[in-house]
């Protein structure tokens, strides 16, 4: 790792989320993909290589990469989803670290509440945990987005969906996974557990 | 930790709890706070300080507070929820230790029920574990209070709950989550385990 | 422990079940008992003492019992449910370990098809995990009996359940739980699985 | 064992799969059955003796057979399914590791959908984890084979099946169990993961 901050490494911690998130069920079958922002000028993340399993990620399996997803650092192929990774930082001043999962509810909720555009949440005491939200009473919004394999277009698209709603903490691609972030790795994965607690709440109770 | 009682320590035991209510899903998100009851006059207790995520508590997590919630060790900063636990070591005798979680099941039921005013659990062999209960026939009664921002006036509806309710061994707050005690931690985090195992068998059954 | 058998231990074999039941959420909050059967004439048996969490049992959690339930060695008092025990290894001679267990799903099933008289499972291949069974098209009956705290009228019914249901694994005390047995430890844990599999299987497809 | 392939031993491999698959429930009370291809012509497989409960596997629990499933080396009974793994084996060259499991929602669908022929997975993004799989707009067949103890008329319709249907990932036993293959016990452990999460996706969405 090329990363010179102290202890826990960036790699660490993202590997510690990888073990929690794999044995939930949320990153199964190498699913998902995980970084943390080195350096924002100029630009430099650490990211999972692709084809890992996530439950079991070691330093080698993490790329240093620079804003046009070249590789600094390390061996292997970024994930296609990088540019989503690259887009998210560059949109979102406070964003140092992206997690990014699929799980059976967000699946599931992703395709339900497609035709609303969102998984909207609101008046229960878990939104606390999403970075500066004060009261239940809140309601939060998860853009859905419609998935594709064209990632440059998916990137324009989560471009103009961040543009568009400010203050959110996540984005769903439809059938796919979430996207969330956070300004610390624990703050992401606190994120992480947040929406899909909520995720499970909702997808239990729909008729 | 300035409690000195003999081993487990109360931090440890309420950290072995954590570790396992984590895994379970019931604290995710850094939600839930703990604590034990050190003495009861002049009131002290030791509690988890905001904020940590509960999987991974340690000692520093922990602070120590007179009945003014004032800080008499550790640092951090005490949960807001922190007069709910003093309100209820107040009003019950026999409660030294409170554990506060959030989970999918309770959570649904509790907004499911609320227009009946409480979770209301009757003829199952599982109630056994609860203080003082000797038959599966027993009918125990969670009163739900609405959710608020506002703990003080929290603090007044559980006070008058709690008297209205005598014998009760836990209470729910609407869509947030569960407040139960015991004598020790042990007790307490056993009334944890059969109150979610009980909101589970409710809330498959829930047409 | 007064188990002079070769290793593991009765008490050892029946914590390792003891973990991993209490992982799965199957003996909750202190619930359940485990028993292995050291000697049949005179009755000598090995057996969870009441009150001790199940995810945790060491060897001082458990008792050695004559068949009237006196205890020959350890401390701690027996669970009321040694009779079940100790009834069920006086009818069905190939028992040599019984374990109770409380899950979510056996509790719902043992209501919904309380009226039947029986949990019935037929055609699923998981079914030959049970001692003698050869194929799936096997029609397994789990007689299911109203649960009681008067310990001595239970023995009586379980023991006519038993005598008129040749070759049963397994009884249900309604919302409470099951009792399973084998030849060996591994074989009622063995089944313990296969039950709680095939309860979750017929709950999750229930109207 | 007799591989002599370099680290980690086959064995150990399946032994690791083995001890994720029994803690997410898919193969309880010591059903499922695994192996590695050792060599094609003369053909030789590591497979899992039958009986032992898979969460626990070590190295004296798998057999070496050759292609008439007569034992090269090892002690105990080869699973009466080796002969289905034989013929997936003969049939798909690629295939040098296969996994069996019994899930729970897979044994639900194979069951829902058996009239229909085949599990049909199409439009998620996890179908991408299988090999060659470019597309979530993929649709994924697994076709649903009736159960029967009689093994040598299984393989004789699994034979079939894999003709008839080109390039699928695995082949579901009604009400019994998954079948599916990799390059590699890694690339098999995945199919495994994504087909259990999309059966999971699926039968929690019936009606």
């Amino acid at each position: 790792m090329a990363a010179k901050s102290s202890s826990p490494k960036p790699a660490e911690e993202l590997a510690e989320a990888g073990r929690e998130f794999y044995r939930r069920g949320w990153v199964l079958g190498t699913s998902g993909n995980f970084s943390v922002l080195l350096a924002r000028r100029p630009m430099r993340l650490c990211i999972t290589a692709s084809g890992n399993e996530k439950g079991n990620l070691e330093e080698t399996h993490f790329l240093e990469l620079d804003d046009d997803a070249e590789i600094l650092q390390g061996f292997g192929l970024p994930s296609a989803e990088t540019m989503l990774h690259l887009t998210i930082y560059r949109l979102i001043p406070k964003a140092r670290s992206i997690l990014h999962t699929h799980s059976v509810w967000g699946t599931i909720l992703s395709d339900v509440c497609f035709e609303n555009g969102s998984i909207d949440i609101e008046g229960y005491e878990m939104l606390k945990g999403l970075s500066g939200v004060k009261t239940h009473a809140h309601k939060e919004t998860v853009p859905i987005i419609e998935n594709s394999q064209d990632y440059i277009a998916l990137s324009h698209v989560i471009d103009t969906v961040i543009r568009e709603n400010k203050g959110i903490h996540g984005i769903y691609l439809r059938r796919h996974g979430l996207y969330t972030w956070g300004e610390t790795v624990a703050d992401a994965k606190r994120h992480v557990e947040i929406f899909e607690f909520l995720f499970e709440v909702l997808g239990r109770q729909m008729k």
